[in-house]
């Protein structure tokens, strides 16, 4: 629903809540961030009071509420207590995530006011992912849902953003729910796990907001998921959703997947794929069509993780243009029209070992500076 | 002088020789890079084979020789050779240097047809290092020389570009020249140590290159030197070198100096620091001329070094927009027009000690993702 924080009556709240009587085991995953946002704050200190037990999580876009002190914390905390009132549970299995500008105080009485519309709003259907999906949307194109069956087990998540990609929010936020009944050890090891590999796989252009929040919620009415199983699915819907992300980063026009393999280490092979990832140079290249391996190649070498420059290849799709350190010459037609594709993959082949790392990356154009450049 | 690596007869050749009989005392520092290219190898094995005693640098401009395999180092030792023979030295007394495109074989018959011509017109005059500046610059838009007395003893600076500004080169050089009687120990300590407080606290758009390179170079002249007065002259050489770089880093509109005070350790100064100064969020609200203060407080969050963001106040010029971590409203118009500016300063304090850390850095706009986007 809509309480205008945002204009033209958008979209911009959200609410999502257990079922009277039967709290959510959750667990979540926050930036790392020392610059954390009032509601992230709140929320993790919730999550340590109600021993993972949680009744709801409201949810706001337009205004991250973060850089807003120890008001930004009162305001967080009112909004629950509010919330827990009409609820009827403890504002301590309560939680917020908020996602926009920062450096702004929030408006509560926007939110406040609209608390028990939103309750008697809730209800339980795909439309409902989609909606809540929409409502934590800023300036993405498109609500994300992902949901996969495991046997008897739903798992849905839907999601937000990608890391830092355009000027009106700082978040990426997703939040997971399912029906697998689960030991809160094994959500953790299992969220943290996928987020590993999936988000943070995910590199947009290298910024780490204040609102960073992922969250896997359980109303435990299903039993006897394997952890393995679980983890597997949730993995799966994870990487999903950082396809669909990297798809919609503002200002990108192009979709990349970056495989560093033949490494000695996993280790060696994430440092070298995010420092490729990571790069200005290689982006602006991508931008350009342009191959040059050249720069791929330095980058690998700037990771300092120990490659040895005169061994590796690098392929773009199926043409291998750098063959042990040096120049290869593919079909240079076939090339250029490779180049030109809107999803790519380029492949490093280290040819020291055998262990690897896959990355979603964009590439870097004026699209991004537009939406940058101004928060107005 | 022009051996024709570069089109229009541009100069991309250069030779800096030492009196015959009395070699050079010579340092560098090089690139960390594992990709390192061919001259910087070669060169680093002869200064160890020569304990430092250096006969001459010959420097090439638009061809980096990097990602060239075993041919370029055979390239790079032919040339030397062929150089020797002509200055009458020893082949582990000459040092190279090449600045360009990565991946591209270096012609070495245009530079090897050239070096009879080179050491025929050496000279030692202003005009000289000016005309050197020039023969090794690349999209860089004027030569950059800086010179200093301090007493009897002269030194003398020429660079060429910042760290991976440009498509058509992938490195910064510079060349110190003095002739102050220094220990090897003490050249060592000085440009290390100068070197990490000046081009280190450059940040562009932190991309490592395969070809950095900076050497002092002592003709051991004038005795008495010490080397805390040398040191203090060098810095402030490769201080105003490094400013002169960032005033000519292409597709930036804006030169910022960027300060982080109050910190409780020069290490948590410098992490903050240059986490701020390779945002690319940052960058591009520079360009937009946006005081979006949020960004950098979430930078400096970021940069994960302990800050407390409750205690951080964030300075456009004397601007105070951020006061203890929120925000503060100085007069609008007045930090609008202050935005607009070409030259900039930042100032976070932390709040928290008595440490600081200065880099200096640009903004991210349209022209850098032009120059970058393609090589041709």
């Amino acid at each position: 629903m809509s309480c205008v924080i945002k204009e033209n009556n958008k979209p911009d709240l959200c609410l999502i809540a257990a079922t009277p009587g039967n709290l959510f085991s959750s667990y979540g995953v926050f930036t790392k961030n020392d610059t954390k946002a009032a509601p992230v704050l709140v929320s993790q200190k919730n999550l340590i009071k109600s021993g993972n037990n949680t009744a709801g999580i409201l949810i706001n876009s337009g205004n991250a509420n973060a850089a807003t002190g120890t008001q930004g914390i009162k305001d967080t905390q009112y909004l629950l207590n509010e919330l827990a009132k009409i609820l009827s549970c403890e504002t301590h299995n309560l939680l917020m995530c908020s996602t926009g500008l920062i450096g702004i105080p929030l408006d509560t009485s926007l939110i406040a006011q609209s608390l028990k519309t939103l309750v008697n709003s809730l209800s339980f259907s795909d439309k409902a992912y989609e909606m809540a999906a929409n409502a934590i949307l800023t300036t993405d194109t498109f609500p994300k849902v992902v949901t996969k069956k495991l046997g008897e087990v739903t798992i849905t998540a839907f999601a937000k953003g990608a890391a830092m990609i355009s000027p009106s929010m700082a978040t990426m936020l997703c939040f997971v729910l399912t029906d697998a009944d689960l030991e809160i050890e094994d959500m953790k090891s299992c969220l943290t796990d996928a987020v590993e590999n999936t988000f943070n796989n995910l590199i947009i252009d290298g910024c780490m907001s204040t609102n960073d929040t992922v969250m896997l919620l359980s109303s435990n009415k299903v039993k006897g998921v394997s952890q393995s199983e679980f983890y597997g699915a949730i993995s799966s819907i994870l990487d999903e959703i950082a396809v669909l992300m990297a798809k919609d980063a503002e200002g990108s026009t192009k979709f990349v997947q970056l495989t560093v393999k033949g490494a000695v280490s996993l280790d060696q092979a994430k440092k070298c794929a995010r420092q490729v990832a990571n790069s200005l140079l290689v982006k602006c290249s991508l931008f350009g069509c342009d191959p040059y391996w050249g720069r791929i190649l330095s980058e690998l070498g700037a990771a300092q993780a120990g490659i040895n420059p005169d061994l590796v290849d690098i392929y773009y799709g199926p043409f291998l243009a750098c063959k042990k350190g040096v120049a290869n010459h593919p079909d240079k037609d076939k090339l250029v029209d490779y180049m030109k594709k809107s999803e790519l993959s380029i492949t490093c082949d280290l040819n020291l070992g055998n262990h690897e790392s896959k990355v979603y990356m964009t590439d870097l154009g004026y699209g991004y500076i537009d939406e940058n450049k101004t928060t107005s």
